[in-house]
């Protein structure tokens, strides 16, 4: 994944949106500013703006997934753009059509976005690699690679709650090993500055050089709960795990479920996030995750307002985006 | 079921359509007289009204119904609504989300309206007395229970035939036991003061106490249909029906088909209609489906008409629907 | 198939699109001149136009295609319209409607124009003369018989590079035998006057009496390719082919696979086209495809302004045509 420059133009604005690793801090303040903007537009009677009317976006999944699918459309939708969803794993290499054909002939299609989810990592780096220069590309999420646009909207719902990142401990509990959403989350943390980043995991889910990243290692929850301002739980991915890595989910739920008993060790203000969907029970008891130190369902409402950025971004010009402000 | 204030705001105005169970006359009047503004617009060279514009309308359908979908998707789009459309049978689910969690992330989301088909009675009603306040609800089917777009698009076809509902006698045909249908027309129907109610139906596919509802019951065509002003056939449910209810569907057809002869029993005038999709030879002789007196086809238009006008009433300001009518 | 007329309106405009076969050479210019005014919309900041607004087109698709269901739906929102995509193979026809109420059903939803997918030969005039004078009717392809657009593409790309047809010798090579393709392209080429038209393909993958459309037929590559100054290659059917027409992919690529070597035989300034998608090593070598000589892309970016063009020539008053170009 060696440079992320191709996320670049020549004059340093955001063209693709691959990954949060090798981008600046205050790139990534510029994308939570963009983001603050839009996300006043769910609250209107009418929401949308025409900032990328007659553009055409394509949500290019190769590995289904109707939530992440549904708010990049509703999204692309907001901003006024046309949509096509293609189900790539359904339909057209079906026809043993070569992933360079399939990207050319959208391309030819006079698309201007392709939203790529895609089960190996680097797929995204590897299309906006292909594509003409014309193309944008935003990441969806590949393999355990990456999936910046849910760090991105982690961020932006830490930084309602707890303005300063600086002054920040932040925990990341669960499944590491797997969660292409602990690396995205853990480049933005550390280069959003924040204090302390943590991770919380049992061996088996972690990966090997996890300190590398800058981060601390616990096994325990009480004491890597200890002290922190904000908690993300991740999602048990069950369907990502090909082996036995750990006993059994009732077993993982005792010793890394997010219960109010373990939540006391965090600060008394400290907030509760996971990015959905949810396993009540098995990562996190319903008890919080419905609690009053959960933003979870804001986490949402930030997705929407973070995808309307950066796709309004990467195509963008700055004079039409001025435009949602005023 | 028991009360369907649910459907009512504070002011007494439509919030969600979930029934017509419930409804006073002046509302069920006030939605066909809604529709009739709406009707022209199918007309129009440019089939589309700005009422809805930068809503966000979700098909939430739990239970797959191409044409039911394909009815709302177009009236939201021709309300200039942005439509999301959800099969939740075949993928959301699938991570083990709970209902609970799907419907608050759509919230979440700032979606404004779920159509919701599901194959439970009473889901709809569940529904809205689960979503936050912002949210409304437009029952597209639930169970055996209601489908109230389906039976106020018979009512305005009725009206436009025949205009005033206390003069008329009317007979509903067939599989009454399993017809969401049959229940909601039965509702509008006694409420808008039809002078007579009849239902026709052999024995086992009749709901036991379906008189307490106000109808009058036959078992015989001849008998049945003997000088009614409208006949109202039922699709067979043949993939409803679990257990051997009827012989066979050709001895339903000789007993309880409609063709030119039973026909006669009616007035001359009488009017033929049916929900759709027809089996025809079945319910209906094909003579009759495509006769003079059947209106099938206006209730397939009319059905896109009263759709534009709950989704309008229910999200609605009087102001913008004033301007439909300009 | 016997007359086409049924395409031509009173006025001798376009109202249906089924075939290239019965139009005339006046008619094919008048599309192929009505799409240079669409073929610009592609690369505008805004790739919309407002000649369909209001309208509602229905991908009509008997027989799944992501590809082309993707350009028309692309064509038609561009072009403004709300489009409705109905895959009947998998759903509608489920509930037992005959083909005959599924297209009623639509048009009593005031649904404008149908784009007709089907396996079956004949299947799109079949409808177009069933439906009410309103509806219009656009072949995506039928069967064996006809792919009306992509030929009609095929020729916008011909004559953006050789605008002259009557000097042309044009050699369209495979599976003439399968192709709707072909069988559209040779009515086209030979209706705009070009000079000489060859099929090239092996006895087997040619149907009987093919001379009698006006072609010559070689068996041999470099024989029929000699001095060409277009080459079409056709996508070999794999899908298509019931029985073993030909020993192996590998030995057609042998005999007739399009290489650099072949191309020799062609003008030093022959253009290579193929409608997608390729088969790599099978009908075209990477080389070729790749090459400078090939026009693969060009064509796909055209089938998007042919589709605008006859959607709106189909729909349209030219009151409203004439508005683009300004």
């Amino acid at each position: 994944m060696a440079s992320d420059n191709i996320q670049l133009d020549k004059n340093g604005h955001l063209k693709h949106f691959l990954s949060t690793e090798g981008l600046s801090r205050n790139l990534l303040f510029d994308i939570l500013d963009h983001a603050e903007s839009f996300a006043g537009v769910g609250d209107r009677a009418v929401k949308k703006v025409p900032i990328l009317r007659g553009k055409t976006i394509v949500n290019l999944f190769f590995e289904p997934s109707t939530r992440t699918r549904t708010t990049f459309e509703l999204a692309a939708k907001r901003l006024s753009a046309d949509v096509l969803n293609l189900n790539i794993a359904q339909s057209a290499t079906s026809k043993g059509e070569s992933l360079q054909d399939t990207l050319q002939t959208l391309e030819a299609m006079h698309c201007d976005m392709f939203v790529v989810r895609h089960a190996s990592s680097g797929a995204a780096h590897f299309i906006a690699s292909q594509v003409s220069p014309r193309i944008r590309i935003i990441n969806a999420g590949d393999g355990n690679h990456a999936h910046p646009t849910q760090a991105m909207l982690d961020m932006f719902t830490i930084r309602r709650h707890k303005p300063d990142f600086t002054k920040l401990k932040v925990a990341i509990v669960g499944d590491i090993l797997h969660s292409r959403v602990a690396r995205s989350e853990i480049h933005a943390l550390t280069t959003l500055g924040v204090n302390e980043v943590r991770v919380i995991a049992p061996l088996t889910l972690l990966p090997s050089k996890v300190e590398s990243l800058g981060v601390h290692v616990f096994h325990d929850m009480e004491k890597g709960l200890e002290n922190v301002d904000v908690i993300i739980m991740l999602r048990l991915q069950r369907e990502r795990m090909r082996n036995a890595l750990l006993p059994s989910e009732k077993e993982f739920f005792v010793s890394h479920g997010l219960t109010e008993e373990k939540l006391k060790a965090a600060k008394d203000d400290a907030i509760v996030m996971h990015p959905g969907p949810i396993n009540r029970g098995v990562e996190i008891d319903t008890q919080v995750a419905d609690g009053e130190r959960s933003v979870i369902l804001q986490q949402v409402s930030h997705g929407i307002a973070i995808r309307m950025a950066v796709m309004a971004m990467c195509m963008g010009s700055p004079d039409e985006l001025s435009a949602v402000e005023s």
